[in-house]
Parts: structure tokens; sequence; C-alpha cells
């Protein structure tokens, strides 16, 4: 079952003016959908983060994949590194991370999952030891945003939109923007655990805005907050301790393992981090040092669902609670994540997703649904997931006409307030 | 894909008297077969070592797994930690592991993913990744032992064998007999590393043999000694502080990851372990304490082929090595142990193996060859070994004929010599 071609398509699709730590996101977040072609007329499915350079390094890697079978991910993960240990593979500050050598992985590897679960008529969830549930928790995920439906409308709005995507389009700066922002996003999923994306506010905004979500969902519903990192210690010990008893977890406040070590001694709140342990090669000082209690995966960020799988072991071993990050995405990526969501025996939060945020979609038959708060696995073989050629091309159009080339919120920003920069510790 | 029958069947292969920390082989050792029967005509094989308390409980299982689904190892998994939860699952003191619930998921895992490579038409290792190479290296497994071949010659010997079938049957007490072994083994198989089976005679002729062995086979032949745990720390530094530059790795030479962790600063040799860190459960004290420096994995021990890679990338992870511990065993478990060994990604050492002491065999075409101290991946699809019926048939007798119900290395000594008992702590 040998791969004969890899297409790679650049796409951007409609994303809202969010607010984050790095800024704001553009009009547009940046995707790859990756085709691998196989001999037996199977083509598997992947997509990842878009950028230039990850484009770039896809297209470099084509003619050595080409003719590999596709069973042979040890050896083609090996084949990536060899090929690409010449790149420095720094994470990088942003909340996101920007290591080539793991999204490669990942894009091949659920690409081949998907393929090998089609020729077996089995899905992916099978070919990582079958279900641990049958349906996989997500969480509701809030952002600070100033009004507008990104895309084409980018500040402004569709006035026919109504419930969730009327919501959508709407500003959250305030406390009182945030809890009807949860409350319509709930009423449209039944998400049944909120976070908020933090790090965009002054602390004290952020810290009132988790207290008036208590408030206002009660205490069966588990909150998170995610400063991205840019809180001092200080900062992350005076507000922690206001929403101690009231956070599930407190994600990546600080930044850095000695940080985040030495905030777990002060705050009694689980920590979790996408932030400062991001690969198996963070994990043993996190381990060392007891600097999170939660780690948050990403298939795309830690080389595929293989390693993910490996990643809930490590976990489960050594006592760490296994959750998982979401960036801006489509359908192919909520399958992915779906799966893996199903397949790992040690799962105890509701996992994170952008998904409700995208109105673009890419597969056929519209959106992935969440009901309750739970995503069901996509029928069918594989990733369970058809590529839409038509909106393939409709957003790798958009990719074009956009001129964006990399995620840069900074930029996005500047648009807005040319005296905004990047801080690495803010507040 | 669904289970319709599993057969559990007791063998009893004929064993030398080799000699250990826990007594002597009995003339037979002792496995079970497992056949996983699917609806759709394919039968999965597993082959696991052998006890009454392990069979039943295999028996007891047989209708909870009837009619699951071959591909939900993980749902399995939990059914059987749910079923046998209640067992008091402790490895005990003796060289080998005599926990339940890793028995019962490797038997189920591997006859699993048998199954699975066949309907694919894969082998088992394409199952676990692919292939990270396509010969598997072994060590010679060397015995000091009494005279005899084992099974119905009990201490008596064919006179009729040559070459290496001869070398096994002879007596290898003496330094010059373990010399003897040595060659005579490797030149058979062409291993390219030496261990020696320690904790049987006084620590000075055990660490005098190894010394013989490096004067005979000279620098470029890597060699391990393991005493199983019954060595005193300060008679492992006095003896170790000899072998220094001398051993590849020190295994066991002490009981417990505290005195390994204390050992680990007094002895500068890499010290690998099967006794001391023998579950995820034992791995983060393991890790803290710094007591290993090699995890030795076994995929009857550890719960499987699947649990053996995540194992291997926590090894990686954590900086430690990974090689492979054996017990007497037939091709079934040979080849599993090569589709294991071929898979894992992170491989630094010759896996053990006792199969050139054992002269039984249960899959057809006889013994998977060794050569050049590799052995090659059995062509063919999932394990690559078919069941030859008659054997198992004959090997089922000789287990009903031979009395054995478990395997117990102090009760065969005693036959020997009447006042031997098992220490703790021998020297």
């Amino acid at each position: 079952m040998k791969i004969i071609d890899i297409r790679n398509t650049q796409i951007a699709i409609g994303d809202p003016p969010l607010l984050n730590a790095a800024g704001l996101h553009a009009p547009y977040a940046l995707r790859i959908i990756v085709e691998l072609v196989t001999d037996i007329g199977i083509t598997g499915l992947s997509e990842i983060p878009g950028s230039e350079k990850i484009y770039q390094a896809l297209q470099d890697l084509r003619p050595h994949l080409i003719g590999q079978d596709v069973f042979q991910m040890n050896h083609m993960k090996r084949l990536i590194h060899e090929k690409f240990s010449k790149y420095e593979d720094h994470r990088g500050v942003s909340p996101w991370d920007q290591r080539l050598i793991v999204h490669l992985f990942s894009a091949i590897e659920v690409a081949c999952l998907d393929s090998i679960g089609k020729k077996l008529e089995r899905p992916v969830v099978d070919l990582l030891g079958g279900r641990s549930r049958d349906k996989v928790p997500f969480a509701a995920y809030l952002f600070y945003k100033y009004e507008g439906a990104g895309g084409e409308l980018g500040f402004g709005t569709d006035s026919s939109a109504s419930g969730w995507l009327k919501a959508r389009q709407e500003e959250a700066i305030s406390i009182d923007q945030i809890v009807y922002q949860a409350k319509s996003m709930c009423s449209e999923f039944g998400f049944q655990s909120i976070k908020l994306k933090g790090g965009a506010l002054p602390p004290e905004v952020e810290c009132n805005s988790i207290l008036a979500l208590r408030e206002a969902f009660g205490p069966d519903v588990p909150l998170r907050l995610d400063p991205n990192a840019i809180w001092s210690l200080e900062t992350a010990v005076k507000y922690g301790k206001k929403m101690e008893g009231v956070l599930e977890y407190y994600e990546d406040p600080v930044r850095g393992q000695e940080n985040m070590a030495l905030l777990s001694k002060q705050v009694n709140i689980p920590l979790a981090t996408n932030m400062c342990t991001t690969s198996f090669q963070d994990l043993p000082s996190s381990i060392r040092l007891g600097s999170e209690h939660i780690i948050l995966s990403d298939h795309h960020f830690w080389g595929g669902l293989r390693a993910s799988m490996e990643l809930n072991k490590i976990c489960q071993t050594f006592g760490r609670g296994f959750s998982m990050h979401s960036n801006s995405h489509l359908g192919i990526s909520m399958a992915a994540m779906v799966h893996l969501g199903a397949a790992v025996p040690h799962l105890d939060y509701a996992l994170d997703t952008h998904y409700p945020w995208q109105t673009d979609e890419i597969i056929k038959g519209g959106k992935i649904p969440i009901k309750n708060g739970f995503a069901m696995l996509p029928e069918g073989p594989g990733l369970g997931v058809e590529l839409d050629r038509e909106e393939l091309q409709r957003l790798h159009e958009k990719f074009l006409n956009c001129g964006l080339k990399e995620r840069n919120d900074e930029i996005e920003m500047k648009k807005v307030n040319p005296e905004w920069q990047f801080e690495l510790q803010r507040w």
C-alpha cells in the first residue's frame, strides 16, 4: 500500500477577531490539507496549521515519501527527523507551537492512519486500540473579542445570523458580554465545561469574568482560565488564590516550568499546560519539578495520534492528567481529535476545540455535530470524513487572495492599535 | 471481526537443568498456547508462561471475551482489569513475574494483533508502526547447569546429539565449562553479545566467569551478568568494581530500586532490570531514584506488544535504555518478540532469549532461525507463524503426564539437594 502522490493545499478559513496574549486573530486562519494518495486508489487525509514554512517543508518532503508503504510510520518518522534535523526547531513564545518536525509527523501519520482505516474498513480509533468511550466530551472555549464575524466580513457582521451564529459575531470585552457568549455557546452545543482564553485583558477583569461565570453556571460546570503564560508569578498567585475552589484547572498562567512549579506550591488549583511542557523532551523536567498536573495534548504538536497515545500513557504512568489543546481548525482535524479522544484510556477532562468559532468547512455533509457537549465519532472507515473538493478549492482561493502567509496575531493587533506590542510578561 | 471461541492449551516443553537464584529449572517448562477464533475464520495465536492460576483465569475470561471485536483492545483491557481487580497481583520475589493481569492482557492482545494482521495480510510489526529495523539482534544466554538435556531425558543426555545440541546437554559449573558453552552457542547462532545468568554460584566464580569470557571473546563482544537480585549491596559493589569496563550492563545484582540506586552511585556500570522495575507503576520511583539505566521489557509481563511500545517511548523520553527479558519459550513467543524488536524505535542492546535452550517447537516449519546473532521477521501476515497441531497435542500430553502445575525452581533444586532453600539475599 504505497504512497504514489501527496497533495498539499493551503487554505484560509474565516476566523473572528478573537483576542489573546499574542494579539488578535486575523480574519483568516491558515490550514494545510494533506491528501496522501495510495496505489490502491485510497486517499488518506489530514489537516494541520498552515504557514509558508510548513507548506514548503511538506512539499520538500514529497519526493522522499512517494514510494513509501503507509504502514511504515516508524521509518517515515525517522526519515523526517533525518531530513529536517538541520532546522532549528523551537516551539517559540507564541501560544501556538511553531516546531516544524512535529507538524510534518502529524500531517503524514494521520493521513496514513486514515488510509489504513479505509483499506481495513475500520475507524481510526480502532487503529489506536479501539474505543475507550463512545462519545468525546468537549468544553466551551470562550474568547474576549472585538465585534466581527471574520472572513470577508472582518470586523463586520452578518445581520441575518441568529443564535450562536449571531453571538459569535458580537463583541465580548465586558464581563457581561463573556457570560452572554458562554450562555449562547453552551445553549447551542450543550457544553458542560467552560474554558476562558485569558491573557488579553487585565487580570482583574479575567478573574472577575471567571467568578461571574461561576455565578452564572453554578458549581457543576467546571471552569478554566488560560492567560497564555503572560502573567508574572505574583499576579498568578494573587488571582489564583481568588479562584481556588472555582477553577477546575489553571492553564499556563506563568511562563516556564520553573515558574509553574513555584506557582503550584502557592496556589491550590491543578495547573495545566500547552506552553511550558510541549514535547517529549520537556517531560522529564516537568515530572522532576512537578510543574504541571495536566498535560494538554495536541496531535498536531506532539507528532500525531500514536505519539499522543504514548503521551496519554506517560500521563497515566506519572500521575498526570491528560486533556487536549486546540487551534482554529476544520473538520478533518476535528475528526482526528475525536478519534484520539475516543481511544485514550486515561481522560478526566473535556477537550478544547475552537470548532464552534469556524463556519467554513471542508468535509462533506457539513460540520461534525457537538451535542450535549459531546462529539460522536464520525461514521465510516478511517477518519470517517470525506473531502469536499469544491470547498477545498474555494478556501484555497481565499488563501491566495487573503495575502496571509503565516499566523501573526501581533500584526493584526497593530492594525487596530499601532502602539500594541507583544510582551513575554505583561501583567 | 468478533471472537467466537478461545482455546487455551497447557503444554510442557523440555528444559535442561539450568541453575539460577531461585533454584533449578524443572525438566519441563510450562506454557499456555492461546487460539483466538474469529467469526471470519481467522485464528490469532499467542503464547504465555503457564501455571494453573493463569490457565484458570484465561478459562474464566473466555465467556467475557467471546463476542468482543478483536480491535477493541482498550475495552478488553479495561474488562480484564475490572474482572480481576480483586486478585492480589504481586510480582513475587522469583526471577520471573507472577502477576496475573499482565499475562492475561498479553495473551489476548498478541492473539488479537495476530488475527488483525492476518485479516489485513500485514505482519504484526506493521500494526506497531512498521519496521525500525529488518533484523533483530539477540544475545547468547549462558547458564550454569547440571548435565542433562531436560524433557524425558532429565539429567540424562542424548548421545547422538552434536554441535550445540550436544553442548546444551553438558554440565557447566566451572569457568572453563561456561566458556565452552558460550563458544558452542555463539558458533551455532552467531551471537555478538553474551549474557550470563548468575546468582547460582559464589559471586567470585561468576565474576571470574565474566573475566574469562572477556578474555575468550575480546572487548568487542558485550558481556552482561544477571545475579537475579540475590547479592548484597556490598557484594555487588565489590564484584562490580572488578567488572567495570568489562560489563555492558549489570542486571539486577541487588534487590529493590533503593539498592539499585545506591549501587549505581558506587559502580560505574549501567544497571539493567527486570526485577526491580517491572511495571508502569514502578516507573515513577525508578526515574526519581535513578535506580536503573536500562529497562528489560517483556511483552508477557508488561501487558502486550503495544504496552511494550509505550514502555519503549517512556525509556526514550526519560533517557533510559531498552532491551528485552526472556523465559523458556517456543516460537509463538519468539515471533512476538521479533516483531516487537523490529518495531521499537529505541533499541541499543541485543535482546535476551532462552530459545536456543528449547528443542521442542509448536510452529510449523521448525524453529525461527537465528543467524549471525539476528532473527529475521517470520514471513507472512500476523505473527507469521502457524500452529503445528500435532506438536500441540504432543506437548499437551507431556503437560498432562509431567505432573507440574506451576514453575517452582526451589522444589526442583531440593530434589538434588534437600538442604537447599531459596534466599532473598544469599551472598
